[in-house]
């Protein structure tokens, strides 16, 4: 089967730069296209990205050779991954999806409009269903979660969905890498904490009841959410305390979470092999250890416990980069043409 | 007036060296005997922390030239520090309250024990008539909480006193020194967080309830902690969640915070003239800008708002090392001798 | 004696806070002006370095209800410290001179000038005599060498005078906060080392000749240098090797460390009680504990021990942010005043 | 082709890891025992290792099976790889050899005796012929040299072998994975660097002698080392100077970096496309980008320029467990088997 073109706008930035690198070999898309700011445009890819190249794996010589392209429409590219600052990624993303592209953002600009799916194909795949709303023609945006939220709501919504969550007290503890490049200055990090990251919070707390398909007001949940920046190059990790509506014992929230792969029989290409490891160890997920488990699209999980206040506590490990950016709009686009795919 | 002698136990640790750190030049106390495991006694002090010196300020030259002696009575000192480790510290203690000395213990052996004082003086000075009930005749033992219990304390109880407080969540980021020396491996917690410390949880959960005047088992609290070690040398950062009986806007808890100072009047020397710090800053307290407010002995609370879930969240920070523990039974000691030398 | 009035001109930056704290209850000197950028001229100090103050002390009082002003003549000051960025420092410290204003610059625009000294009062304090020669009337510039510089010159000089040395070769191991803030993105060096710093090597390589009264071309004395930035917050370590004229044995280079002292009598407040402190023990000088060593104005020497290639190798650190910068400037302006403070 | 028996003593250890993990797949050797310390001996090698496994590949699951084995011959094994600390290595390897096994050693206990190659298989790999004067019977001992010494070896070799090099200066940035586990302590290595590292400056500088086929004494070359550890957690960066005898400009030696590749057509299975990477980036080789270079088998170079004081300085980087230990370990044996495979 022919490979779908795809482009990526925002490339040299470090999200843009992992998608290149999970797109080399890809087997259903292969890149057209490498757009970036009208600064680098006209460059190759190779010395835009010169001495700042980060992903583990070196950089792909076919992307290398690529010239940078303003991002513009059109491209020819029939889906286009926004890797895009939220400071320009709006009115960009619109002007694509216009031209007849899917675009897959991973930029927050659209992720709360009603007519905008925010998807996480584990949780919400139906939520699909609203880009035929959007009016965009033949194009339309899909969007994943900030970097925190898609943890949470990955680890929230097996057992929302078998005992009801009620209440989410979440405290994370997050890695450098989540505030892009060049982010945080070293001398505000080393040897330090910071209790807050700008605008995170509020984040975490609605979009994760978009995902769950609640509504803002009035939802039966109640999410909190409180972040930390620590000096860890990547993972975030998420303390989460969880009170049910059903009674459950830890073993049967263990299960839920073993026993949770709704994507298991679809083939999606970047889907890990189950997006929850539990594990068993008692100072589990660790960023340093787990953060790349699944090839950083698994959500790792432990200390799983009883809790004295709510009903439930455990540690959930993300890798912002991968599941939280990147391979959250690689496995976006990847469950769209799903349905073309079979119908080929 | 003449100054106490006092004898450290356990003087070449961390928190040892910090005892001896601030007890030099102290108005009322003088070291009198400075004791160490066997394998150190009689080895001059400066020798046994040759290279391993801590504190902030250098090795007080008086220290320096103590023959280190093993840790039995009798000393010539009335009052005892105890900065021995859990794992010798039960029996030694006793031995010296036994001998008459009041032991000032930063270890946890005995702080659960019913006859004992866990005494965070701003909070549960009270608790300090214990001791006639300890049989030990002249001596006893009095006990200061853990280097992460003892922020919680302290920033709960005036939230307690005034609002009553019904539940609370923690989530603590704590510093690599809190495990003694050598304590973590450094390749354990390079660029990595550890979602576990041993037996943490539980002290916090358990202690705070004690130094509120409230029984284990049925008190009317309920104290949730999760506690992750990351990379940052001092200063325990605890996040905090919390519900209250009666209904309090925002302005009414930072007042709480602001005003709290039952100390004022006593004239301890190591009680800060504040030891709740309400900073208004968006981003703090962090370890590495806050963690010697008030010479150490403050906690500092930032980030207090309403929240979604329970009735407040904020951030608080302690150090670990003087207000968490040396400082801590340093102020204990004081409020003890607060009687005598009032008499005098 | 009355305090002579000076100002800080980049006061908000790092070296410029360090400044102010330093000045706080100085003896000779005190503020009368804060200078910054015009963006943040008319703003109050206290507001400006609002949540960014970095020295251990606290923002001094009388300095944080100051009002910053712009960095342009006249202002009620006969001593100006330039704390200033390169990229703007040269002109407006020749305006300030031209002024009548002696600067005592931190800034590298100047310091290669033949008339204008580049000092380091232990060294070679009789360079001052050319501000005679510099034309700005009662006006002129003084400067202090680059961070790294100031240990290296430190050093050698004792050696220099009285071995005679003849190869120089030197490794640095440097600390972000010499970059500035925001400096270095954490994501560069968190678990890294950067093998470069840009125009440092040059830096040391030639002013450390001029400070020694070198000329750069055809000196006795060759100088390399090769610079690493290492995840430190502040204490730049120099691995030193030197080749001698004369022959010595390791107790003589000792001895020279240890003797050397020429400020000893002058009364300079800055002036740590030794510049060099030779330790013993056999890993050490360290970053995180010796960088505070005579109030961060000492240079600390250790490893000293014969080499199989040069004569001798050693290991020196060195405050970047005291002596590699503000108290430089500081102990400069101090030397300079001290003939007229005589007189008076 | 069968596949050979091998076993690896130390197994638990960071560098049996590494071991192990580098054996899964193997093309020309098999696991045929894992031996630990008789702690050890009988568990499963999964549960040894369980939360401590280290490489970033994960724990082969053939290996997770085995039971551990005391390091006690004989052995089911032609090959036996040691990963054994230097405390207890040298009589067992002593045993394997008489045993009939040849040892591929890591530790440093034989590594200077006389009858004992000392091998970088692109340097010496002639010296494995002092195997057949060990005298014991059909084993013998090879070893390789200590995690800095191979950079500096494979680094200085092209030089030594086309301009002959006389003065080697080194200045190490170590990491602490090289110190083992658990090595150093957190609290000593945070916003820290530690500037010696106990007897090994004087591997370096004996080590180095040995491997380019020289007197200890009475060499032509004199190497000088200077040794620090820093908070990073693999990688070694050095950074040396070194005076040939030859002239040389710069391009000279930059080509000698790039053509040197003597094992090219042997077909080794772990020795990298090009042992020597030589980097244009004004700022490269860092560890954290480029220690994985060539599978962590081959020697980043970067910083390449003419000297002041010597001929030139450049800066190599050499992942300290990959090429520096279980690596060199393994291409050792692979070199050693080659004659034999040939005959097969």
């Amino acid at each position: 089967m022919k490979k779908l073109p795809v482009a990526v706008l925002g490339a040299t930035g470090i999200v843009g730069q992992h998608l290149v690198s999970l797109l080399e070999n890809h087997p259903w898309f292969e890149i057209a296209a490498l757009c970036a700011s009208p600064a680098n445009a006209g460059r190759r890819y190779a010395e835009a990205v010169q001495g700042r190249w980060r992903p583990p794996r070196p950089l792909p010589s076919s992307a290398a050779r690529q010239t940078l392209r303003e991002c513009t429409p059109p491209l020819d590219a029939g889906i286009v991954f926004s890797a895009l600052d939220s400071s320009v990624a709006g009115p960009i993303e619109e002007s694509f999806a216009r031209s007849g592209c899917l675009v897959c953002s991973n930029a927050a600009n659209h992720r709360m409009r009603r007519d905008v799916p925010l998807v996480v194909p584990e949780v919400n795949r139906e939520h699909l269903s609203l880009l035929e709303k959007q009016g965009y023609g033949g194009g339309g945006i899909v969007t994943n979660p900030n970097c925190s939220t898609i943890g949470v709501a990955l680890a929230i919504a097996p057992l929302h969905q078998k005992f009801g969550a009620r209440k989410v007290v979440i405290t994370t503890l997050q890695a450098i890498s989540g505030a892009g490049y060049p982010g945080l200055p070293a001398l505000d990090i080393i040897d330090n904490v910071i209790p807050h990251i700008r605008r995170e919070e509020e984040k975490i707390e609605t979009e994760t009841l978009k995902i769950l398909g609640l509504p803002e007001i009035g939802a039966d949940i109640a999410v909190s959410a409180q972040c930390n920046r620590v000096p860890v190059s990547t993972g975030h990790l998420l303390n989460i305390a969880v009170e049910l509506e059903a009674r459950a014992a830890v073993e049967d929230v263990a299960r839920e979470f073993e026993e949770f792969n709704p994507l298991g029989d679809l083939g999606l290409p970047s889907a890990p092999a189950r997006p929850l490891l539990l594990l068993r160890d008692p100072d589990r997920p660790q960023p340093a250890r787990d953060r790349d488990n699944g090839g950083g699209m698994a959500v790792s999980i432990g200390r799983l416990r009883q809790d004295r206040v709510l009903d439930f506590r455990f540690v959930a490990l993300v890798n912002n980069l991968i599941r939280g950016a990147a391979g959250a709009a690689l496995l976006n686009a990847e469950l769209a043409c799903l349905g073309a795919r079979k119908s080929m």
